[in-house]
C-alpha cells in the first residue's frame, strides 16, 4: 500500500473501512505520511509530523483490533492540529520565532486528547499566522501556506494549514482557531466545511492564547457529516477552561424540523463580490430562505473585534514586543503594539458596542434558525498579493478577507462554513449561522446543502501524478 | 404634630405603626418634610424635595385605609432616592451641573417604582459626588453632605446623601448606588446599614450610569431587619436592564442555619486603624468567627477597579469632558480624562485581574459563608481633609475612603454593611461579605450582630433643641 493508493478520505468512511479490516491502521498511516512527504513541500501545510507517535498509536489500535476489542468511533481516523494546540513533546511554535526555544509540551490540548481517546491518530502541527493574527498564513518564519486548489494562491488563515492540509488530502480531519473567522476564512478559500462553535462551547486548554474574549477552537472536515461527528467528539464542559461553559453536551446530531432561514443582505452583499453573492444566493435558495435581511451594524460590530483583538492582543505580547521585536511577524507586529497604546476609552467604547449588538442580533433568531452569508468576500487571492477589488473598491487583501466574519464572531454565534464552487472553479464557503448554543442547526443546515449537493468538498488534487481516493468515500 | 414629635423612626415600625392607625400618612409626611426643612441646611443630605408628590401620596393611602383597602407591606414608609435615580418630573442631576438642563425624567427609576408600589413614599433626591465618582461628597455644585454625627465631617461619598438622611432620622430608607463602595463607604460613616447586592442583582433601568461593569444598586436603612425587608421589596429580574440575572427572587429573610465565619486579615488590617480593626475583631468574635484568613491580592484587584472605572467612566464622559469642562467637578474631572486615555492594554489587564480573582475569592467561599472586614480605614474624616494617617502611613483621603470596599465590589460579591461603634463614639461598619447571590447569609450576619446589639444604628442627633425619636421605634 502506497500514498497512490486510493483510500477512503473522508473520516467517518475511514473509520468504518477500519473497522470492517479493509486496511490495517499502520498502512492507513504510512500512506498518509508517504502524501504528506510527498506533497507537503508544495502546500506547507505541515509545521512538524508526529511520525512515531502516529505509528506507534496505530501499531497499538491494530492490536487492539487483532485482540477482537471494542474500537472507538474515530478508530484509524489520522488527523492534525495547528500548531496553537499543545502537543505532548513539541513545542508550540504558535506560528512564531519568538517560541522556537519554549520547551517542549508536557500533555496535549485538552481537544487533542479528546480525539485521541477516540481513537485518532495524532499525525502533526500544522501552519498558521504568527500568533493566530492574519487572515492569509504568509508566515515568514515557516514560509507561506498554500492552497491545494491552486498553489500561486493562499490557503487562508490563520487556520491556514488546517484547512490545506484537509483539502489536500492529507489528513480528513484537523483542528484549528477562530478569533475572527481563522476556521471561516481558510475554509472557504480551500474548499472544506469548518465549524466555529458557540464561544465558550469547545475547550481552549492547552492552546496558545491570543484574544480571551474572542478566541475559539474550531475544526475542519470533508464532510458535513464528519464535521457534525468530529464537533460531537469534541464537545464537553471542561473545567480546565474556565470560559467552557459548563453546558451539557448537545448532540449537533439532531434532526429539527423545518429551518427557518433568512439571508443576509446590505453589508453582506456589499462587502462581496459576485462569487460570493452567487454562493449566498444559492445556499439561500437550497434552504428555502425567501427573505433578505439585515443585520444591524455589521461595520461597528466588525469595528469592535478589530480593536478588541488589538487591544487583548497587543496586552498578551507587550512583553515580548519590547523583547524580541525583530522575531515578529512582520506582518502584525506594529498592529499589536498600536492595539496595546489605543485609548482604554475605544476598547471600552468597542465592549460596548459587541454587547449591545449582541443583544440586537439575538432578536433575529426569534424569527430564524439560520442565517446565511458568504465566508469571504473573494476566493483565494495569490500569495502575497496585498489588494483585491470588491465592487470596485480597491481593499487590502490582509485584514479584509475577514470583512464577513468578524461580525459574527464578535458576537459568539456559533457557525458552520460550507464550501461550494464559483464559476471559475475555485472555492468560496457561505457562513450558516445558528443562535448560541445552537450549533445542531448550522449542521443540519449544512447537511441539507450536502445532500443537495449544493456544498461539497472538491476532490483533492492530483499535485503531480497521483489523483488520490476522490469518490472513494462511499 | 410636629417634627418635634416623637415617632417611629424604623421602616418596619412605620409600617405597623400606620397600618395601626396611630398616625395618618399625611401627619407622617408633614412630620417629615418638617424635619428636613428644620434640619437638611444642616446636613445638606437632599438636593430635591418631592413635596406635592409625597402629600398626595399620603393622602392616597390615607384614603384607601379610610375605605379598608388592603394595605402595601411599606404602607407609609418615607423614602428618598439618590439624585443618580430617575425621578419622574425632575431632572436626574447625578450631581452635574452638566444636567442642570436636562429635561425632568418622565418615569421613575425601577426601584423607585418598586418601593412605590409596596407603599413607601418618596420625599425626595439626595446628594452625591458628581456622577458618583467620590468617595466624600464634597459636591462643589451642591455644596458638602455632611454627617450628622458631627457636622464637621464627611458623610462619605458617593451616596453621601442616602447615608446621611437615614442618620439624620429624615427618613428610614433611602436608595443609593455602589461602584467601589459608594453604599459601604457612607453608611459606615454614618452608622447606619447598607446593601450592596450581588452584581446583576438589582435592577439599573433608570439611573445614570457610571461603570458599567461595576455599577451596583443598592440601600440604607436603620436596622438589618428593615434593610431586609427593603432588599426584599427591591430585587426582582428586571427585563429592563439587561444586567439584572434572571434570578428568581431569593429572600433574604430566610434564616441559614450555622454560619462559617472568616475574618480577613492582611490587607485588610493593614489599611485599616486601630478602629477598624477593633469593629472587624469586635464583629469576628460574636459570629464565632476563630480564624483569619487572606483575601487574595486584594491590592490587585484595588488596582484593577481603579482601572477599569476610570476608563469606562472616561468613556461615559468623553463627550461632556470636551464639551463641559469648566463644568465639571474640579476633584474628578482631570480622572476621568486620565481614564479615557490609558492604554488599551492595561485595561485588559485590569480586566484579566478581575476575573482570575474572582475565581481565587470563590474558592474562599468554600470554607466560609461570610467575611469580616471593616468597611473604611477610619471613622469619619472632617469636611475638607485632604489626608488621614492609618498606621503611621499618610494617605490622601479622597481615593483611599475606598481602601477596603474595592477588592470586594470589584468582583461582584454581595456586602451587607453594619454599623457599629468606636472608642470615640463616631460609628464605622463592617463589611459582611458573602458568596455571588447569597445575600442571605450576609444579612443573616448582620441580624445577628443586631440581636447582640454589637451592630446597630446610633440614634438620630437632636441637631438644635429637639432630640428626635430615638428608641422610639419599639
Amino acid at each position: 500500500m502506497t500514498a497512490h493508493h486510493a483510500l477512503p478520505c473522508g473520516a467517518l468512511g475511514i473509520a468504518r473501512a477500519y473497522a470492517d479490516g479493509a486496511f490495517s491502521a499502520r498502512e492507513l498511516i504510512e500512506a498518509t505520511l508517504a502524501r504528506i512527504d510527498a506533497y507537503d513541500a508544495q502546500v506547507n501545510a505541515f509545521t512538524a509530523i508526529t511520525r512515531d507517535r502516529a505509528l506507534a498509536a496505530a501499531d497499538a489500535l491494530d492490536a487492539r483490533r487483532a485482540r477482537g476489542g471494542a474500537l472507538p468511533p474515530l478508530a484509524g481516523v489520522p488527523f492534525a492540529a495547528k500548531n496553537h494546540f499543545n502537543i505532548e513533546g513539541i513545542s508550540t511554535l504558535a506560528g512564531s520565532r519568538v517560541l522556537a526555544g519554549a520547551p517542549p509540551a508536557t500533555q496535549d490540548a485538552t481537544l487533542v486528547k479528546r480525539l485521541t481517546a477516540q481513537g485518532a491518530i495524532l499525525t502533526g502541527a500544522l501552519n498558521m499566522d504568527e500568533f493566530a493574527y492574519g487572515f492569509t498564513t504568509e508566515n515568514h518564519h515557516a514560509g507561506p501556506c498554500r492552497n491545494p486548489h491552486d498553489l500561486t494562491r493562499s490557503a487562508g488563515g490563520s487556520s491556514g494549514g488546517s484547512a490545506a492540509a484537509v483539502a489536500a488530502g492529507f489528513v480528513p480531519v484537523t483542528l484549528g482557531t477562530d478569533t475572527n473567522g481563522s476556521v471561516r476564512v481558510p475554509a472557504s478559500l480551500c474548499g472544506v466545511f469548518g465549524v466555529k462553535p458557540t464561544f465558550g462551547r469547545l475547550s481552549r486548554y492547552g492552546t496558545y492564547p491570543f484574544v480571551a474574549s474572542l478566541d475559539h477552537m474550531g475544526a475542519f472536515a470533508r464532510s458535513a457529516e464528519d464535521l457534525t461527528a468530529i464537533y460531537d467528539a469534541l464537545q464537553f464542559a471542561d473545567p480546565l477552561d474556565p470560559a467552557c461553559a459548563q453546558r451539557a453536551f448537545e448532540s449537533a446530531n439532531t434532526k429539527p424540523g423545518a429551518l427557518r432561514v433568512a439571508r443576509l443582505g446590505g453589508y453582506f452583499d456589499e462587502h462581496a463580490n459576485d462569487d460570493a453573492r452567487d454562493a449566498s444566493h444559492t445556499a439561500a435558495a437550497a434552504l428555502d430562505a425567501t427573505r433578505t435581511i439585515e443585520y444591524p451594524a455589521a461595520d461597528a460590530a466588525r469595528g469592535a473585534a478589530f480593536l478588541i483583538t488589538a487591544a487583548e492582543g497587543g496586552q498578551l505580547h507587550m512583553e515580548n514586543l519590547r523583547s524580541h521585536y525583530d522575531d515578529r511577524e512582520p506582518l502584525s507586529r506594529d498592529r499589536l503594539i498600536a492595539g496595546a497604546l489605543l485609548p482604554a476609552a475605544w476598547l471600552v467604547q468597542a465592549q460596548r458596542v459587541r454587547a449591545a449588538l449582541r443583544r440586537r442580533v439575538l432578536e433575529l433568531f426569534e424569527h430564524y434558525d439560520v442565517l446565511i452569508a458568504p465566508a469571504t468576500p473573494v476566493v483565494a487571492p495569490h500569495v502575497g498579493d496585498e489588494f483585491m477589488e470588491i465592487n470596485g473598491e480597491r481593499l487590502a487583501v490582509r485584514p479584509n478577507l475577514g470583512l464577513l466574519t468578524q461580525p459574527v464572531s464578535c458576537l459568539g454565534l456559533p457557525v458552520v462554513a460550507a464550501p461550494m464552487r464559483t464559476k471559475n472553479g475555485l472555492p468560496i464557503a457561505v457562513q450558516l449561522i445558528a443562535p448560541p448554543w445552537r450549533e445542531d442547526l448550522a449542521f443540519e443546515a449544512a447537511r441539507r446543502l450536502e445532500a443537495e449537493s449544493v456544498a461539497y468538498c472538491p476532490p483533492p488534487p492530483s499535485f503531480d501524478e497521483a489523483h488520490l481516493a476522490s469518490g472513494a468515500d462511499a
